[in-house]
């Protein structure tokens, strides 16, 4: 078997910094220490931080498991819920200390970088219209209380749950998670 | 009329600074190349970036209006309904650029700095305190349509609005404040 190639090291590292201490907090010096290569050696497989950050998001963007949100197996609000508790245990894991990488460079970087806040908006955007598919099924099966257009509803529960997600990070604590638990749940027909 | 002192203008030229780019995203000499002032100056005045950081959310607090949650001449779904659309113009005014302050700094520093992290924390759960009050007011009056506990349901209000200020930031445009209002309006009875 390959051995993992340095760039996939320097990914990895720069995935681990980048959540925990953010774009700006993460100097590249910081990046190569992590991953145990010279500082030198990140030119040779990135252009710039930014585009190693783009990459970080996409490897990021696999580990959402948004195919949960697809497996008609389970009916809809339960199926919505179960990637929410998903999602809820990774941020646990952490100790609540990282929130979403998406909403995280969202908040950090959308005025200093037009490419991570296309990046960010292109993966919450996909991200909301698979929700508001299983809204549409959980509407159709009668399973929905709320009368909002599922686009909208969708949106919604996207800010929500980062809303929830950075506030969890502050209190250090699950309370803003189930806070968003509790009130989707009364959401359910 | 005694002048602006250069602390202030070091303080307004910080409060610019952090909300446009973020705590990382300012170093020291943008803050006092943009009050006009030398590097040196800086600690003169402030024993670090992180005590102005706190100074600078002190500010920004006081232009939350939190006073319009407890004038009882207002309706209280109104009355919450006109400070989130108080909070909108004001991310308005900047194109959306900017976020909310509070919920920025969450994202980005909470892992860097327990000190911000506390001031962050303890600002979002004065205004969750104020806005509990307003829907336990909401649910006396048969205003309120959501059974949620009002502790958690105003928690929850303050994570939306975090999200989609957010979101705001990264599709530079009001529709995830749209749908926050579709929502909010869809809970009052």
């Amino acid at each position: 078997m390959a051995r993992p190639s340095l760039r996939e090291h320097l990914i990895d590292a720069a995935s681990e910094r980048f959540h925990e201490y953010g774009f700006n907090g993460s100097g590249i010096k910081d990046i190569t220490d992590a991953a145990g290569a010279p500082k030198g050696s990140f030119y040779n497989h990135f252009d710039s931080k930014e585009s190693m950050a783009v990459e970080v998001m996409s490897r990021y963007g696999e580990t959402r498991e948004l195919g949960m949100l697809a497996d008609k197996s389970v009916a809809p609000m339960e199926r919505i819920r179960r990637h929410f508790v998903f999602l809820s245990e990774d941020l646990e894991q952490y100790g609540y200390t990282r929130g979403c990488m998406f909403g995280n460079f969202g908040a950090e970087l959308s005025t200093q970088s037009p490419t991570i806040r296309d990046e960010v908006g292109r993966r919450l955007g996909s991200w909301e219209s698979l929700l508001a598919s299983v809204l549409e099924e959980a509407r159709a099966a009668g399973e929905l209380a709320s009368g909002v257009d599922a686009v909208v509803l969708a949106r919604f529960l996207v800010s929500a749950w980062e809303g929830a997600a950075m506030q969890a990070k502050v209190v250090r604590g699950s309370a803003p998670l189930d806070d968003f638990f509790a009130v989707f749940d009364s959401m359910t027909a």
